[in-house]
């Protein structure tokens, strides 16, 4: 406990945005949240003044790290889970533990694990590490030959935001990724699912074994990287809706996951395979892209709540507070982009004179093409208005640019008359 | 600008819960706030690494503090406004400014101008701070012989919570705490106004001359002290609320307000003397209490919209989210309550299972009875319930006991039973 304050000291290892959103919610608790960041410019190293420099991969320095701290959590999936195990058995809590942790930093696990539940996934084949190209190209083949071209391949370990996957169309082209592809550990193929959309289950899970579940969100990618989310999914069956909710709790239960798991979800039309029409993709055990519309939209965001579920404090009501809220991500433009000389304190100037209802969230990251910067929340009742509304907001952020060409020192589209929200006479010139 | 995210540095003066929660707004717009506090314990020391420590009176503190700013800003009113102007002329951007903030530091400044501009004060007068406690006492039977006992009583600087205020009954009685009072500074004696209730008008105003209006909300005191705040008021009438957001946005406008201004309003039976049945009590320059509820229940939160207006960025939305939203605050309970014992970290835990919906905010200080600890908020559409709850919490939170006489190990009277909160079937014994 912090002797300050008799609060406990929450440590997360990884100082990137999702400790960083923590240490929002953690600062409402009373806490304070302490980081184990890479860099003292990392996103979250710039927040919180319990800081510690290292390495996710050092033992010791996630020892020394631990040893201040009542609970360690994690930012990202890519601490050793050996490392873990030794911290938990020195008597270190560490959530989510281990065993859990492995279904989320290993695509193989994770399949072999569901399948065994019952739940629905793909066809697929795990292909290890030892196997050499031709060997790996040949175990392709196989699958393919089984299961129809094209397939889908996959890094085991590390691949995110649709790094690590392949969509492999033919023996062809199959041959041409493997022969590039080097070392990359276990390879998972599988097949391509055809999918109406995708959706997410995130739901969190306390040591006691309470858990809650968020509304089912609907998630749009591009080039595999999450750019929207739709909270609630619009016209989503309540059958499938609570069956999505109560999938993503079965798999936090049986693994023992504490803190948040995100699920995230194919919908497909059902078929014998898939009488539910739904197919599993991927876990993440921490905050994930899919609920950061919690903070806004939610009585309890998912920062808090993996605080609770990490503390094994009773969990938050999870209930959305707009009829509709839409996440657009930040993400770097081009540095071709006309706007890519502005600046984002003076991109969040405009889009504020624009648009002040939008919550921006920003990383405190420096600019770069195709990072995550930061991401914009949007509530309302009309869902149209709303997603094009987040759509123009992230899109401005992201790249300086406004979509529909609308003019900076244009009157603003949605500004007040009403005495609420009035313009003084000194207004003076800008 | 901060060189590492192109961010501008806000700078808070004063290390109080108003800077913590500022600081978690900032973080969100991808900043870090600066604090300049007195020590390194202080409620927003903890939650920033951008501290300095220093005293609000010490110029030299100030200015090295100012240097490393884009904007300062300040969670207290105790800075001189002599350190302001000076700063100001050397460059720095002070908000608000001196000249707005003297009307929040000096009562009787206040009051004369709002007399002058008009607006609805009870008689009032101002004693000088040479006159002996002999010429006091005779100037204030002077002004009681003019509009009767009681009158009331107050330092014009430095008073808050009830301190420095007194209703004086007769003149025995004024005698009596005149002897006591020592050197207070001007004084200023007013009427007692016969009121309804207490409401506040909370708004922000930028550089730019744009302001915003909150909806007008009901505060609850008890001996002096904000216990409760309803957003928004209930039963008031729509002209009424309108009047009370007119009235704060002309007083931000005519002082040059920068920031958030929060006018502590009293309503009374409309006469020919308030024909608008309402009276301005005090003023506060800076996020206040009665706009806490804004975190969890506004569009744009007042910690939010502060920093935007002193950084020049046009004002966000204060739109409410829900029907009702009640505000209990958390004041250190007496140290001989049967709760007294116990710590806040278990607190939290038993008002997390009873009331999963409560927002808790916490400002990380130790207890201490008669301490503002933390508040809680809690929207609904049903305002018994809605306050009850809050009122149930904040009680619990300040004393450790509930008010109703519940059980701890009972069961939780809002649990849900649906898919979306259950409980695993591996709870353990705790």
């Amino acid at each position: 406990m912090d002797p300050r304050t008799g609060m406990p000291r929450v440590g997360m290892v990884g100082g990137g945005q999702l400790a960083r959103m923590t240490q929002q919610a953690a600062i409402g608790l009373g806490q304070t949240l302490r980081v184990l960041a890479v860099s003292a410019d990392d996103s979250a190293a710039l927040v919180t003044p319990e800081l510690e420099i290292g390495i996710h991969t050092d033992l010791v320095a996630l020892r020394s790290f631990a040893q201040g701290c009542e609970v360690v959590t994690f930012d990202h999936e890519h601490v050793p889970t050996e490392h873990i195990r030794t911290l938990a058995s020195e008597g270190h809590a560490m959530y989510p533990g281990a065993d859990a942790l492995e279904h989320a930093q290993d695509k193989g696990v994770m399949r072999r694990k569901l399948r065994a539940m019952g739940l629905p996934v793909p066809p697929f084949s795990v292909i290890p590490a030892d196997a050499n190209s031709e060997l790996t190209h040949k175990a392709t083949e196989e699958f393919a030959a089984a299961h129809g071209w094209p397939v889908v391949l996959k890094t085991c370990r590390g691949g995110y935001d649709g790094r690590g996957v392949w969509i492999l169309k033919d023996s062809a082209h199959a041959a041409a990724v493997l022969t590039h592809l080097g070392s990359a550990g276990d390879l998972l193929v599988e097949t391509l699912v055809p999918l109406d959309r995708e959706l997410a289950a995130v739901v969190a899970r306390s040591p006691f074994g309470q858990a809650a579940a968020w509304p089912v969100v609907e998630t749009v990618q591009q080039q595999g990287i999450c750019v929207e989310v739709i909270a609630p999914a619009q016209n989503l069956d309540d059958a499938r809706a609570v069956a999505a909710q109560e999938l993503a709790l079965s798999i936090a239960a049986s693994l023992g996951v504490v803190g948040v798991l995100a699920v995230e979800l194919f919908e497909v039309a059902p078929s014998a395979q898939f009488p539910g029409g739904l197919v599993i993709n991927e876990l993440a055990m921490r905050p994930h892209n899919s609920g950061h519309w919690s903070i806004d939209g939610a009585i309890t965001s998912q920062f808090e709540q993996h605080l609770r579920a990490v503390l094994d404090y009773p969990l938050g009501k999870t209930d959305a507070v707009f009829p509709v809220m839409v996440m657009g991500n930040v993400i770097g433009g081009s540095l071709d982009s006309p706007g890519a000389g502005m600046g984002m304190d003076e991109r969040i100037h405009h889009l504020a004179a624009r648009f002040p209802a939008v919550k921006v969230h920003l990383y405190g990251k420096s600019f770069r093409p195709g990072r995550k910067l930061g991401h914009v929340n949007v509530g309302g009742s009309d869902l149209a208005v709303t997603r094009r509304t987040a759509q123009l907001a992230a899109l401005w952020l992201s790249d300086g640019v406004w979509g529909d060409g609308y003019a900076i020192h244009g009157p603003a589209d949605d500004a007040s008359d009403s005495p609420q929200h009035q313009r003084g006479t000194d207004r003076g010139a800008r």
